[in-house]
């Protein structure tokens, strides 16, 4: 049993808490029994399993390396409020292609649960895939993970330069939506009837001008009440819910 | 300026942090401009304003009682990432009607960034008011009135025993639709002609059977990936725009 924070598996861990070593060495945390279990289910690589002596392994962790440590390690490691003392090092996607009909595209979305929320509905709507562009966040820091609740093992999350791969996206026919709260059309009044791509923007400045501008469609989500507008989320759910139909 | 902790007035605002003493003294802190213009604009009294040195205090707060505190102090009673250097104290509202044919219910509604964001959708949608069920997250810790953006000061928001309160809300002809996953009909399906109060559940555990037996419809929203749900305020987002139509 690991019992030092200056073993040098724990501080190769540990290291993995910042984005740019998860970069670096391609590989991330995911914490907890159920985001594990649908990491192993799904394409990705767990590579080893950090666990306290108190948890017993389920049947679907089949994997070689398993490393038992104290609860102080443990919870050295852990981001989590209420730590299930298990944690995975997963390896990201090398290469990562999307196809479909229905995408999200998310131009600097900053919030990571927002993110993480995104995917879980982009999931849950059934979209093909989530584009995440520049000033987005992370998708696999800890809070992002936490939100999608295994979503992100379900369906394609991708980094892209968003203002290169909507020109591609265009010339292969699909439809561009953008959301915005200036001359757009109400949600309800739009059709759709080919492959298209909805754009979410800044939590607090909405999507770039540049997108705007190059997008087929502007679409908005009426206020009747007093709110300046809604959370990108829930604006993104009622979107996604009826574009899909 | 005030630029010790130990001064009572910072003493007496420090202990609001806490949901026990927001309840005896029936007031809580709003902080930040946005939030404060909000509260100042409704029918809610503010007391008090509690700034740094570096603030200057806009046209729209026109209010006797206001304390310069030190940087220390300021940060000292700050709940937030990065302090605009202004809090308010605000009285709750002793006793609080509602009306209105569009009614929110949460039932056990637990994360305070969820129960803030169902107000705000609430809100945008047209919502006429929200009912918090016990067990919910308290309206006036800081997370939920941050993730109200205000809508906290645009629509009553109301803690009432949702047991009591259904069975009279249908005598007085109010339909009562429950969420939940399984025995229920595509929100799509639904068709409502009269005022109605839509129930969403915990995260966790989703509404009380007790409160679905007693509902006159169960509604869902399908999920077309591998998603096990929505997230509860992107669920009620769609519900709600969907009803509200």
């Amino acid at each position: 049993m690991i019992t030092s924070k200056q073993n040098a598996i724990i501080k190769r861990i540990k290291k993995l808490q910042q984005r740019k070593n998860r970069k670096k060495t391609q590989k991330f945390i995911v914490e907890g029994f159920h985001l594990i279990e649908e990491a192993i289910k799904s394409h990705f690589t767990v590579e080893e399993i950090i666990k306290t002596e108190h948890v017993e392994l389920p049947d679907y962790i089949d994997i070689d390396q398993v490393m038992t440590v104290s609860d102080t390690i443990f919870s050295h490691l852990s981001m989590t409020e209420t730590p299930q003392g298990i944690l995975a090092v997963v390896q990201m996607k090398a290469s990562y292609d999307y196809s479909g009909d229905k995408l999200l595209l998310l131009d600097g979305v900053q919030d990571p649960g927002n993110v993480g929320t995104l995917i879980r509905t982009a999931d849950a709507a059934g979209f093909s895939a989530v584009i995440l562009g520049d000033g987005s966040a992370d998708v696999y820091n800890d809070k992002t993970i936490r939100a999608t609740q295994g979503s992100l093992f379900h369906i394609p999350v991708i980094s892209k330069d968003l203002q290169q791969e909507i020109p591609q996206l265009q010339a292969k026919d699909y439809m561009i939506c953008v959301t915005t709260l200036e001359e757009a059309t109400d949600y309800k009044a739009i059709r759709i009837d080919k492959p298209f791509a909805l754009v979410m923007g800044n939590e607090g400045s909405g999507v770039q001008a540049d997108i705007q501008n190059s997008s087929d469609v502007r679409v908005k989500i009426p206020i009747y009440g007093q709110a300046e507008s809604l959370n990108v989320a829930v604006a993104a759910g009622i979107l996604m819910y009826e574009f899909s139909n």
